[in-house]
């Protein structure tokens, strides 16, 4: 498998997690996010991905996109060991869970929308950060209420790891990257933490990849 | 089952149709989006739902929310009639166009985020129209190439309905309140008027439902 990827994608970082913890190896084709303005914007990668968005996963003949699809597909196609729990309600929390970061948070804090509030709607500086910090912490304040709700285990949901961790550790990344505090989610830290003791989730981590500049 | 709803919710219109689809009776508890500052904020939802957002569904004392997680959640505890086909990568694709619409689009253009630029941001109502315009024209004109790419079937994956037509469906519902042309994107219309000719669907349009004004 082929994985298009940027050390300052969550996204893609979701999935380097995912083919990690399943042990399954993959070429990773490193993209600038900055460089010409985007090499994920230039038409050989959109001939790929016409959303000129990172990740893209090829399998073979096979191209997919949207790391939560791309999450299920390996769930399926690789079921072991698994990223989702036994049992629909545990499966249902840690979808939930996984889907409050990418739909309700990162999309809203990503590259593209950054840029889009900079260059069309010439939003200053002091108010883009204002954006940024509003929907992070907006939802790191919905993650640490859930999992003080719902979770005794070690990680998100129970005591294995599963795609809501894998949603988590990226999201907390980028997080301290923009130099957000983090002592108010105490409880997000401790399952952080517990992922990165882990071997494979040091083993996708970004400090790894090449510097994207 | 009881869902939490409202005809002004996309993300709820998705649970509705998916219930439709699957036979599943279940009471509605309409929340109104608009009155008093929106019933979704107060505290007695928040109580279910600590982010404040629609849907939300209570399964006996399972409280879940994030359509697509509920729409997962229903497949796994009502697999028949199904809202994924078969096979791993039809599969994926359909939940990759579910994605598309959830993550990349609605989440961008919803009621929270547009109240968030005219009240914090202070964003000009033009500039506020563009964002909506902007962000739903991209994610269209992505789902039309893929459409038009990857389906040779009445409906977004093959011939059957999967949970992409389910979120297709009250996306393109959205675009037309907000007046925007559709004549662009005649294949998304095509597997629309494919949709809405069936009685599941009927049943579950926003039209049914007392309106939030």
């Amino acid at each position: 498998m082929e994985l298009y990827d940027s050390n300052r994608s969550a996204a893609a970082y979701r999935v380097r997690l995912a083919l990690s913890w399943k042990g399954l190896s993959h070429r990773a084709i490193a993209l600038s996010l900055s460089k010409g303005g985007g090499q994920q914007l230039l038409p050989e990668y959109r001939a790929l991905n016409p959303q000129g968005m990172l990740p893209s996963l090829v399998d073979d003949d096979f191209v997919l996109t949207q790391s939560l699809a791309i999450l299920e597909y390996l769930e399926e196609t690789h079921p072991s060991p698994p990223l989702l729990p036994a049992g629909a309600r545990q499966r249902a929390r840690a979808r939930q869970f996984a889907q409050i970061i990418v739909s309700d948070i990162q999309s809203l804090t990503n590259l593209r929308v950054l840029t889009y509030l900079r260059s069309v709607l010439n939003t200053p500086d002091v108010a883009r950060s204002l954006w940024f910090r509003h929907w992070l912490l907006e939802g790191l304040d919905a993650l640490e209420l859930w999992l003080t709700a719902e979770s005794t285990g070690e990680f998100c949901v129970g005591d294995t790891v599963t795609m809501a961790d894998i949603c988590l550790v990226p999201l907390l990344h980028s997080a301290r990257r923009f130099s957000l505090a983090l002592e108010d989610f105490p409880r997000l830290c401790e399952v952080e933490e517990a992922c990165l003791a882990l071997p494979a989730f040091q083993q996708a981590h970004p400090d790894r990849y090449p510097e994207d500049t």
